[in-house]
């Protein structure tokens, strides 16, 4: 897969890297102490617990929040929403084994194999890969996303692709739903899930947003929360994980004006950009344009879906991504999810290949359509119109005076679900009353238990007025920027991993100061009890800055009290030592270059502010402050 | 129940209280669009969703962040927890209605009413209670958490307490364990639950936590996050929820030292409390002690204990509490959780009567000791000894030459096994070893499929060594406290909810400037232009200052829109006019007592700042700025 190499420019090391964040606890797999016992059941992977430095980091990363709506989600919500019958991904499973595999992981994971080895088969004496399959099977991997589950199949049975583990045949793909279902209350009657996404909550509180927000439009809402996915067999480590912390942003736009305010803050933001037919066409180039440039070609649909791909992009780079190893990739027509009509995923290179990150997609009316539809509750926006407009709208009209006597007490439900007809309905009822003479109309359950009932033109007319209106009603589009945290996290971590020239033991991670979890080390030059004071005022004086910071008094020479804290990525370090007893002096120290500066204390913690607050950076200040070459020197 | 008085005296409205919630949008019921859907099945009450504000209030709230672990959870470690045979409710049947309802509310309930009503029945010509009666009703009321599932069978019986809804009878309690269940990956065949309480992955991570923090001890671990209750048929809002968020404290300390370094900060803070002997005793007034003195007369069993006490107390105060509306009630022996040694809780009065939102538990070593047997793997502290001490120890040695031969590939298993015991076991062995010639020890499956051993005194001998030991080994008492926070949420809102004497349509949230969603509303006095750059101007500085803002630029009066952000507990108010264009002066408001006062910005906005970081109050305030009494004046 993709080759990576780390900031100082040698290969990275995936097991050493792994082996640096398990140590510092950044995070371990859950139940760990479990996984050895003959009893531990079943495929329990993808479940992750983060440690201190990694909690201080995800929280470092996301910060917005708005929502906070349940995870567990009745049945219904999920069926009409789509997912109950389309979140899915496809499976085959091996039969001798035992074991189920993604169908699209399979292929490209033997694919991939094959073009690395050149070899067509998975034996050493398979024939040699020709051109043409050479040329096929780069063509495939380039839109592997966008085969479904019968073309996966085909590819399977056709290029003989085999269970890597043991070369078992597979049986043909079939769809595997990854939302976790459970049940709720004692009688276990009621289905529930555990949402896969955030938004739903979002949608269904729709009405009630644009109330809080006075009615006015466009606004955004935003939920930051676990979501859960059932993974058929995830690998990769913080990648594919079953439980995962998400930042979703639904910001609700009128479909006929999707321009944005702040455009021009991101106007000029360059983002590199693969489009669909570029991967249709077995091409895997990004084109750099600007976020002006490509809403202005139409490669990006409209202003405000170009916005969130501008603001994506500044919050990676701010996060300490990369520039060169992001891309925007769009999907294509049959990868795109059942509720999006446009998606654009910010992608960034790993160990693992180039793996999504956050996805921006334009889920146009869908969500609300969906669920105002089924619920009867309009989730509308009236917009007052500053000149009114002559507006033709069909208009049903029951006979009262007959559908009173005839149905009693339904009379009620049927004239409500009469009124909750769309236009649409409406437009087709018209002509098939006046095509049969008699519409049957959706109820909700009426006495004799019956869900529909059939009206005929005496009891029912449809028929089309000419209004004069001062509002217009339109239900809103949503642009859905959603952050995977752990992925982009994940990413960071192995972007910003490096090792000490000639020294893979000594691992540094230079994470940007704004999101490192710890911002200063202290570390008095041993454990004699002068320093104590100085350390506590000290620490102390920066916490009520706002600059978290962590002492190690320990018995360990400064060197590798420093190493150990190059590995949690912590960007300062500040060292007592004699000469502050005697002239309140200390030291500063930067993780990346190791080089020391001196000065007193006011001046230190007046550095450490300003870099904190960006209005500094570490070559300014080196030209105030003595360099220092003294004692805690690093070897 | 209890009877509740606003902050103004007047009596506490409910429904008045939770209509300003809704309609400022601090929570609503999850999924609320579908619920009048007649295929909206099963019983979902207990899921909410929180608005802006009550997100933003939840945030404020919760401030300690440490560990994020893995919600879904595996059988096996909530089995050995204890969970999966032990965390269950008492429910009964009620056959009539097909309705579950739980046997503890049940009897609470049924008692209460017939209490407040004076009769011994449901209906109107109930005989009358008598002097005898009362005093047994108050006396299982008091302890009404005390009762298991057969002695609520008994009262239920005795008493002939009946579903009041259709006075149908109930069939016997029956346990009902409240953990949600799920399957994970595609076999299906891997139970997993939703976890009850944030603490398990805490205990699991016991040894990284510990290397973490460099061997030292004590040290506390922190998670916030959700957590799952399946409840039997939850009602009172958001008080008994089956999703809801939790911070959980796990402080780790040596239970031959329980002293706390900290805990001269809270020893002179005052507890209301109400122990376990005074309930027994049907008595339900706490008496005040000092943390000191609690800890000092037994009362509270130990320092630490007492520290998280005093803790929670200033915690609670500081959120804006009323220092008259919590009490600390103790757990009786049967009420406790299975895992919990001593509990208190902290309660706070509301409408529904006193309702638990902290509970402070001594954990002693249950969780680390289950977990450290079943896995094999030490959770232990080794502490280094000043000076060594002599150690009896039992010890256990196989006799390889024979052990090897004889179990082949299963010896390395068998002797792990050996290894593993602890020194409980040692002794019980060496009895039966040294009575029978010979015992069975448990191993991982071995070679034949067994689980077990029998070793005789040929191959195992099991004796006393003494040894010289510099360090000390042992398992650590856990210390938890446990916060509820939407339980601690709605017992805020409902303490600082009142509204402007003579108009119950004018209701204020007394939230403390620390807590509230956003600390102060921006008013231009009319939506003429040149208002605009003036509000954005100030809306940019207040927010450089880490200052939460709104803008209310609509165009209602003034009055209208403060009232407004009363509702939402907005604390200032920020006034802009024609006189701000002419002389730069804006008024600043307080929200309680809704006086004005007058000075420029640059003096408005350091009078927030004061306020915001508390060193300055309101009166302090008043004394240097000007009275106002013009424009924007509320009536």
């Amino acid at each position: 897969m993709a080759s990576m190499t780390t900031l100082n420019g040698s290969r990275f090391d995936r097991s050493l890297f792994e082996s640096v964040l398990k140590r510092r606890f950044f995070f371990t797999e859950a139940f760990e102490i479990y996984r050895l016992s003959p009893n531990f059941k079943g495929d329990n992977r993808g479940l992750y617990d983060y440690g201190p430095p990694g909690t201080a980091l995800q929280t470092n990363i996301e910060n917005i929040l708005e929502l906070d709506c349940s995870v567990l989600t009745p049945e219904l919500v999920l069926k009409t929403s789509g997912h109950v019958d389309k979140f899915a991904d496809w499976m085959c499973k091996d039969p001798t084994k035992g074991e189920y595999l993604r169908a699209d992981h399979l292929v490209e994971n033997v694919l991939e194999s094959r073009l690395s080895r050149g070899l067509s088969g998975p034996c050493k004496d398979s024939p040699k890969l020709d051109d043409a399959a050479i040329s096929e099977y780069n063509d495939i991997l380039a839109k592997i996303d966008n085969y479904d589950g019968p073309q996966l199949g085909e590819l399977i049975t056709r290029l003989d692709i085999r269970n890597p583990d043991g070369n078992g045949e597979v049986n043909p793909p079939i769809p595997f739903n990854l939302m976790f279902k459970s049940t709720i209350g004692p009688s276990s009657a009621a289905p529930v899930y555990l949402r896969p996404e955030t938004a739903q909550g979002q949608f269904l509180n729709f009405k009630k947003l644009l109330d809080y927000n006075q009615g006015s439009m466009p606004f955004a809402s935003a939920s930051v929360g676990k979501a859960y996915r059932n993974e058929i067999s995830p690998r990769s480590g913080l990648l594919r994980v079953r439980e995962f912390l998400m930042a979703e942003i639904e910001h609700f736009v009128d479909p006929e004006n999707k321009q944005h305010a702040r455009f021009s803050e991101v106007c000029n933001v360059k983002l590199p950009l693969l489009d669909k037919e570029k991967q249709l066409a077995g091409n895997t180039t990004p084109q750099t344009l600007t976020v002006g440039e490509a809403v202005e070609s139409k490669v990006v649909d409209n202003e405000t879906l170009g916005y969130f791909l501008g603001r994506v992009m500044l919050f990676l780079l701010k996060t300490g991504i990369d520039p060169l190893k992001v891309r925007f990739r769009q999907h294509m027509d049959n990868e795109m999810a059942h509720y999006a009509c446009d998606c654009w995923d910010a992608e960034l290179l790993t160990s693992y290949g180039w793996i999504e990150c956050v996805g921006c997609a334009d889920r146009s009316a869908y969500d609300l359509t969906v669920h105002s539809k089924y619920t009867g509750t309009p989730l509308v926006v009236k917009q007052v119109l500053s000149e009114p407009v002559k507006v033709e709208e069909w208009e049903a009209a029951l006979e009262k005076k007959l559908v009173g006597p005839r149905f009693k007490r339904d009379a009620k439900a049927i004239q409500t679900s009469v009124e909750g007809l769309d236009q649409t309905s409406l437009e087709q009822l018209a002509t098939q009353l006046r095509e049969t003479g008699a519409v049957t109309i959706n109820t909700p359950v009426l006495s004799d238990g019956s869900t529909s009932v059939e009206l005929s033109s005496d009891l029912l007319a449809i028929y089309k007025v000419t209004r004069t209106s001062n509002t217009r009603e339109y239900t809103p589009n949503v642009i859905e920027p959603s952050f995977g945290i752990g992925r982009i996290l994940y990413g960071l971590l192995e972007q910003v991993y490096w090792h000490r020239p000639h020294d893979a033991a000594r691992a540094v991670l230079s994470l940007p100061l704004s999101v490192a979890p710890i911002k200063v080390l202290i570390v008095p030059l041993s454990a004699q009890p002068q320093f104590i004071p100085l350390v506590r005022k000290l620490s102390a004086r920066l916490r009520s800055l706002g600059i978290s910071n962590n002492v190690d008094s320990s018995s360990a020479s400064i060197g590798k009290r420093y190493a150990r804290n190059d590995e949690l990525g912590t960007p300062l370090g500040i060292t007592i030592d004699f000469d502050t007893l005697a002239d309140g002096s200390i030291t500063l120290r930067e993780r990346d270059n190791m080089t020391q500066l001196r000065g007193s204390e006011d001046e230190v913690v007046q550095a450490v502010k300003n870099l904190a607050d960006s209005t500094e950076s570490w070559e300014e200040i080196s030209q105030r402050l003595q360099p220092f070459l003294g004692q805690g020197q690093e070897d």
